[in-house]
């Protein structure tokens, strides 16, 4: 039998829109690493425009903001998480990472268990 | 703060080409209850060929076959799943159950250790 490999996507939703996922949350991972949200959009290969475009709409489905920006200053202007989009941060890259572990372990399992109750399954042919 | 739904997508893959996903195992698993590829393509909304090209687009990429075909007899022409093809889709179905059942497990644990840590997290204020 070919080698199989389980693959997951996950969101998250609030009264039917979306709120984070797997590609959203690398946005603001970025922004939190960087505090820029332009180097954040250029590690996406996005758009500075279309970058703040997703943040915003991610805040506006959440309810409250994720993002805080600071102009000037001695290093210009920065972009960084807000206490409440640092905790959602985290802990969706949390839930993400126990999915992720669950992934590989429920397929393997599954799939051993199909061979040993199935001698004819693919594999043993 | 707004509720939260986290969703997911299943999906497996052999040298990059899907073999089975959510999507998929339901037209097979409405093979298997009816006996019958036109009845589960109807029941999927797809036109019979259409139906028929998935089954067969995952048979090639996974290298063995998943349904078996007889015509004629009392009852008509049937379609039922082959031995492996069985077992494939019900090893399927318990992955997915299981990441499904861990999926609201591991947010609502996430989302409550994301609460317990952070007082002025959303929903505090």
């Amino acid at each position: 039998m070919r080698e199989l490999r389980p693959c997951l996507k996950l969101w998250v939703e609030a009264e039917g829109r979306i709120v984070m996922s797997d590609y959203r949350v690398r946005l603001l991972e970025y922004i939190d690493e960087t505090g820029s949200l332009a180097r954040a959009a250029a590690n996406m290969n996005l758009s500075y425009r279309r970058a703040w475009g997703k943040v915003k709409e991610l805040e506006e489905n959440l309810g409250f903001p994720l993002v805080q920006s600071e102009v000037g200053g001695p290093g210009g202007g920065q972009t960084t998480l807000t206490p409440a989009g640092e905790a959602f941060v985290r802990a969706y890259a949390r839930f993400q990472q126990r999915m992720h572990d669950q992934l590989q372990v429920a397929f393997d399992e599954e799939m051993e268990a199909m061979r040993a109750v199935e001698p004819a399954s693919p594999g043993a042919s």
